[in-house]
């Protein structure tokens, strides 16, 4: 019904697309459309289905890209966002987490009712609505958090739940690509909802942030800041400032990990009309850092002490570096004065976790696949730069988070169900392990690569024994390709292998087979490595041999990948953060072993 | 600067809101909107954080649902799904797959950019478009196909390639939620493409479906239905079909598995006019099944040896059987000449797998959340019935797919990629399951509930040493869990534990503590089992000890499930499949072993 359309098409300027880079680069996806428009040409006759032929239109021409602010994700890149993905899924899971899936479109009506923080309603215009082609109205979903507020709503019986959600979410911003800010991007949600006994569930989101960062190889280079709403009202209140003016003075000191303090005391005072001696005031408080030395220190201030807030926040934090103790978790965190977080509706605790990597600056290379993500608008400065409705992380944080024990209830519209939660920047982590790794790409994870080695023309290709081979190793549970060639060169199979970065080759000759024997060979060994040649192992054992040196090299790889990330990511610049290495058990030797 | 609006939202039917089934049943989802229409009423005033009230608009009256024919996955059925995805992840991953993610929205020409199968063109109204809100004009994806196909084509140094991938497509058909017709629904592809030695690719694809199959525990259950339209097309030469007419007399073929012979004959000599001498000869053909047998049967055939398209299905299929056997991978193979497919670009082996559960007949129950698929419309009767466009799984069939050497060229342009692939439907292998698997729901994935045990008024309800023992469990990657409260009552732990169906309880006692012991006792154990009051521990040999329980359990618990497996799934029906034992290995007592 439809003449042919085989087409062929082929570029306008063929050496820009056929860059090797073009697979992994968001830059070039948005590269103007001009340069990536092709252009049909006919088919060559041999190409062509005859069956198919009879259905194909007349050459249409349009663009083959992905749209603005998308990108695919695929090879090491893919590979990577993967791992990072299992990883804290695995950690969700340890703490009892469950995950929920719910549609990528809400109603309109639901996701468009202006969100409690005051910033969705503005930002209203970002959120991609479906056309209207009858029946329901419908938008993309801006965040995790509606969907989930929408989710407990509708299901009354769940009044208790750990659950995660690692999804995509869609706002019709104006995309940065060097900056990786996108319109799909991830969010990686952990929150625990239910009324409880105090900052006990508060304390397992710390341990939880442990295990994550440390389960991602960034032992001892990353700092999770922590406050409470409470304290810091309380010194607010204590200091002076008017009710009203809490929120604004609260956001100005949120940025003093941007700025000194003498800006941020010029913005309180100029900007927000706060007396001086107020400001100043303020300003011998949130510039203190400390552990629970520092809440102690706070506890004596008589004037401190008397405020109904503050005796609220010292007794959270109190319970809270009681459990990080029994937790273990306590070696990372930074109690922080000067940490806020932009979101009017914590209430209790907040977090925030930073790394070097963590800076607002990022290079173009390691922002190129990352969705900058940042707490708040700034003032307008900060506008161009900031996602600025992002409710999960902060400018330079890796993960943030914090109690909101009223915010459930405005959407559920049933008794609030408190909430304490932590989000992990995908995109930030991405980019920061992502520049850190990009040497060693592996596209896929094949351990073992068949192969056979023959001489003459008599040689067969063994193609029938490399398929066996394959089968047993699959049969055992054991990652595996061969070259799809029935007479396969030796250096061909080799090239293969070590494109995807396969770390063993097993080698099928005839007269090893002969014996009873193959010869398995560990990829890229220096030329003096006395194993260089590979070693004989006898079939009969085969599956076991090989699984033994997969696991031996695992073993290797990951002390070699510690060592090396603790050279690359380094330390945490300004901060005095003291790491302590996790006890290990009493029956000793049992460390934390994240899944992967 | 907005008014308040904490909510509190009662329903018109709490009854009805409050049902326990109601988190899980797409049913409920799906009722009537005025029945779960949920009005606002006033904030209890205790709950209102005056921070929020600030901002907060008028009670609006807003509907609390998912959109039409989508629903939200949690619990039970979450885990479910979960399950079945790692199970096939980990085999294309065996086999050297990667993973691409796409954006799940596309340009929208290249979504609508008519189909090569002539189908998508005529159902392009069942595509989601986006809003016009400025800008490019977006759909949402309708397959994983033109999106794979526009990632080659802006790929062009990506020649080859095992790429799967498991996402959710969109269409805007009329929802069937007892039949499990979704809007948003998941695919779930594997295809290897590129130009290789011929029929290689295509037999590892059959042997990843019986990894697949196996490692969900449908040993014996399935059938792997095999044909080529190669020997199909020669068939249909041989006897005397008019060119014109083979794909329509091909698509009557294709419903023998439905109808009887006489029914598909009428069809092709009433409908579509072949000469009932022709329809007769098909007919000899076309109800043969077998094995190489049938294979070497045919190639006895004088006539059919003699046309051109024969000889080369005859060559193919010889070296699949070959490879097969390699592979050992023929064991659930049946050579099926009544197997056609719907979709016209296969031009090579087709595949369609079929087991007891996957008759097109599916209960309420099992179907609640399943997408029904099937391949293609097959005249006025079955268009209401069938996804009539869904180029994947046919009705009855848990998995299809085939070799299609046209397909990318068309969309990409450039020279041909030849493919062959398999896509699994993901719906109907979770209904079966799910149907399989009900009385087994658990909640989340923990092994040990932490609980303390203690009488009196002295009693201090150990939290520090519950949290502490949850620690060192995290820290050997044991999944754990304790209840948040400073002093639980034992019978609310176990509560809380039978629950979420956690297999382990470690139970602490003053009195052991001070000895160094501590009690783990496995739940649901029968009143008569010598362990049921739980054993005492050295709490220094304490992870070891749990882990070694939670392994043994495991290990007894999948006996037991492939044992309900093995009863619950049945036999195939109408098939005359002899299942071999998969062989095992030559060093003995190694099998396929699926993770997870």
């Amino acid at each position: 019904m439809q003449s042919s359309w085989i087409l062929a098409i082929r570029s306008v300027r063929p050496s820009r697309r056929l860059a090797p880079t073009l697979t992994f680069r968001p830059t070039c996806l948005s590269a103007p459309a001009s340069r990536r428009c092709f252009h049909i040409s006919s088919p060559r006759p041999q190409d062509i289905n005859p069956a198919i032929e009879d259905m194909a239109p007349k050459a249409p021409k349009f663009e083959i890209k992905t749209p603005k602010g998308t990108r695919d994700w695929s090879g090491a890149d893919m590979v990577l966002r993967e791992k990072i993905f299992n990883t804290i899924t695995n950690v969700f899971k340890r703490h009892g987490g469950v995950t929920i899936d719910t549609p990528v479109f809400e109603l309109k009506d639901s996701c468009r009712k202006p969100h409690p923080t005051g910033k969705y309603g503005e930002d209203s215009k970002l959120i991609y609505d479906l056309a209207d082609q009858g029946g329901e109205l419908c938008s993309l979903r801006y965040d995790l958090t509606v969907p989930f507020a929408r989710f407990l709503a509708m299901n009354k019986d769940i009044s208790q739940i750990k659950r995660y959600h690692i999804a995509k979410v869609y706002r019709r911003d104006q995309p940065a690509v060097k900056k990786g800010r996108m319109r799909e991007f991830y969010q990686c949600d952990f929150d625990i909802a239910g009324l409880y006994d105090p900052m006990i569930p508060d304390a397992e989101i710390i341990r939880i942030i442990n295990e994550v960062f440390e389960g991602l190889g960034w032992q001892g280079k990353y700092t999770i800041k922590l406050n409470s709403r409470k304290i810091l009202d309380g010194i607010f209140q204590v200091c002076g400032v008017p009710e009203a003016s809490i929120r604004p003075i609260s956001s100005a000191v949120d940025k003093l990990d941007k700025m000194p303090w003498e800006d941020v005391r010029k913005e309180m005072v100029e900007e927000k009309g706060l007396a001086p001696e107020i400001a100043d005031k303020i300003g011998k408080y949130v510039v203190l850092k400390g552990k629970r030395d520092l809440l102690e220190q706070l506890q004596k201030d008589e004037e401190l002490a008397a405020n109904p807030s503050m005796q609220q926040g010292f007794a959270d934090m109190d319970l809270l570096f009681t459990y990080l103790d029994a937790f273990n978790a306590g070696h990372s965190v930074s109690f922080d004065l000067s940490l806020a977080r932009g979101l009017d509706y914590y209430t209790g605790v907040i977090y925030e976790v930073v790394t070097e990597g963590s800076a607002p600056k990022v290079s173009a290379a390691s922002a190129d696949a990352s969705a900058e993500k940042s707490k708040k608008k700034k003032g307008k400065a900060g506008e161009d730069e900031d996602r600025s409705d992002d409710p999960t992380v902060g400018i330079g944080s890796v993960a943030a988070g914090g109690r909101y024990d009223n915010l459930v209830g405005m959407f559920s519209g049933k008794t609030q169900v408190p909430c304490v939660g932590i989000s992990f920047g995908i995109d930030r982590i991405f980019s920061i392990m992502r520049a850190n790794q990009a040497k060693k790409e592996r596209k896929n994870e094949v351990d073992v690569f068949v192969m056979a080695f023959g001489g003459g023309k008599d040689f067969t290709g063994l193609l029938k024994e490399r398929s066996e081979i394959a089968a047993r190793l699959w049969d055992a549970n054991i990652k595996a390709e061969f070259l799809y060639k029935v007479k396969p060169k030796l250096q061909n199979q080799f090239k293969a292998a070590e494109a995807n970065g396969v770390p063993f080759a097993l080698i099928l000759g005839e007269d090893e087979l002969a014996q009873g024997k193959i010869k398995i060979k560990e990829m890229g060994l220096p030329e003096d490595h006395p194993l260089k040649e590979g070693e004989l192992i006898d079939l009969k054992n085969l599956t076991k041999e090989v699984q033994v040196r997969i696991e031996r090299k695992k073993q290797l790889d990951a002390i070699v990948a510690q060592a090396e990330g603790l050279r690359v990511v380094g330390g945490i610049k300004g901060e005095d953060v003291k790491v302590e290495q996790l006890a290990k058990e009493g029956e000793g030797g049992e460390e934390v072993k994240a899944e992967n």
